[in-house]
């Protein structure tokens, strides 16, 4: 559906590899002070001082990851990069620095890069980071977009996974669910469109979530937010497999137990209404829905007051001891054991 | 031929996608006091103080830039590695971190991959740098290989593309040419496997240049020679495409010419004598052969007396004004503009 709106087609082979990668990143500014050199050498040079620098990496995959056939490559662009910079803000950093590679088939014509670029571009723009180098070549089959974002944090401000301890508090920010109905929506609409290709769908009740699925944000915001009440978490993780798969990382790595409460979840009247109409649990959607890119933090108890009033963050549950195992509290006041049963990328493919 | 000895084959989907991460990268140690954090948070976390960091990323992808059929997949880990690092010496940088993210399709069982990560492993058990995150996901086809490194340098040492001034030296690492000839030696063989599934190859005769195609080492001691020679490159840039190919990258970003001896060419006496077996020119295949990983360098003629004696370095010709082009002078004294006709990842792929 995108590419087909494409008048121009420059095939890819028209620029050869090293054109490619200069034509894509010409208007690609550097910002920071520690970046020295960005692209155009063997590597980048960064210059860090008295802080840590944090890495990350992820893969997003044509087929398994996206599908553009509903995934506008602009759009894609932006997801790709956000993704990553999700990684960078739940260790609590500032995200500074990406490199961004990607593997491409000859069906793709530059005009189509281009797209994805322009994605790339503003994003790196919004979040104020640097895109410092890459490689592009093909692929046998589909696009393939690997990303590794860099960042830095005063040393005594790093947030990891493993430090929850018992009475803490589980919060999140944002709400859960959206991207995966998104995404529910979105296939529907693609079923319909084979069927009839003149089908012209009405998205409109439709747009948070959709939303939530194309184009995604990272919760940078919340970096500062947390800076500016004062409250360092006591550990954090990003919500990118669905609630109950990461709060099962979060306890393990923590060596602790917690009760989490469904009616404390939050999620948009879009979400509610949604659910209803295709007929699925919003709790199920919210635990195991994924993408969302939210971010699920403990809090110590004395930093209650200091939380308690803003709209971005939500407690839903406390951390136990490990001996009393995970759960759901539900809204009959039953417990049942909290399972990972989030998007898994190897069970889903041939 | 390498899949089909495995007596073991778990499906990939048995672990699931958390699962895997934590098998393959188990007994990866961490050894740089840099590095903070590894694998298993949302990102790794690393310390710099004083030193610029340096980072690179390459995509490997299977048809693409390799073959399965004649490459092992412990060579292939340990390859992918090797190739990235190349980039940091490049730098005249310490390699000390890399993430690895794969995409794999589930036609390869856990013992392949596990396979992989064994040469991913002993390259970073050999170069000594710490694997630090990555991402595991299925592809729709095949095997990709993403891998982003990261290393220091004080900062005064730094070496870049664009540093090469008029009169330097021309000056590469090792022998050329290698890497190119194993590939075809590689490939014959492969084509009479088809024909003749029983037959023996003797290759015996092509061991090195074998070896600098499925096992091709980075430079690193080269790193280590500059320092203690005290000798710091004006500019330098690693041979992955070919010499021509660098040597224009090289003058284009210093704004400079040069002329590069044909008869000054370091060649290995089995590159020779397999060039006369298949017939090729073997100053072509120093030139555009590619995949070397050697590095080469320009170097101010008054350190020409701490460079000579070293069998590691070769001066293959010298800098000149930009407007003196970039020629390559022959066996017969003529003068023929170098051009890039190196391996192009987009041109060959359909």
């Amino acid at each position: 559906m995108i590419e087909d709106k494409n008048q121009q087609r420059t095939p890819l082979s028209a620029l050869g590899e090293f054109g490619l990668i200069d034509h894509l990143t010409t208007n690609f500014k550097i910002n920071h002070k520690s970046t020295i050199k960005g692209i155009g050498d063997d590597a980048a040079v960064l210059s860090h001082k008295d802080k840590n620098i944090v890495v990350t990496t992820d893969l997003l995959v044509e087929g398994v990851h996206f599908d553009l056939s509903y995934m506008p490559l602009k759009h894609l662009g932006y997801k790709a990069v956000v993704v990553n910079l999700s990684d960078v803000y739940a260790m609590n950093a500032n995200a500074t620095q990406i490199t961004v590679s990607i593997a491409v088939s000859n069906r793709f014509p530059l005009e189509a890069l281009e797209e994805l670029y322009a994605g790339i571009k503003t994003a790196a723009s919004i979040y104020n980071i640097d895109v410092v180098g890459g490689d592009t070549t093909s692929s046998t089959s589909g696009l393939l977009i690997s990303i590794t974002a860099i960042g830095e944090v005063n040393k005594d401000d790093v947030v990891y996974r493993n430090g929850a301890k018992p009475n803490d508090l589980l919060v999140v920010t944002g709400d859960l669910g959206g991207a995966y109905l998104g995404l529910q929506v979105l296939e529907r609409e693609k079923e319909v469109f084979k069927v009839n290709p003149n089908s012209q769908p009405d998205l409109e009740m439709y747009t948070y979530i959709i939303e939530r699925q194309l184009k995604p944000e990272a919760r940078k915001d919340i970096i500062k937010l947390l800076k500016d009440l004062n409250v360092k978490p006591t550990s954090m993780i990003d919500i990118s497999d669905g609630l109950s798969s990461e709060i099962i990382h979060l306890c393990k790595q923590s060596e602790v137990g917690c009760d989490l409460y469904e009616n404390k979840i939050p999620l948009d009247p879009q979400v509610i209404s949604t659910c209803e109409e295709f007929d699925i649990d919003s709790t199920t959607v919210a635990l195991n829905g994924g993408e969302d890119y939210e971010l699920l933090m403990t809090i110590a108890q004395e930093d209650f007051p200091k939380i308690k009033a803003n709209p971005n963050l939500t407690v839903i549950g406390y951390i136990t001891e490990a001996s009393s195992g995970m759960h759901l509290v539900t809204r009959a006041d039953t417990k049942i054991p909290i399972k990972a049963q989030g998007w898994n990328a190897l069970n889903d493919q041939e």
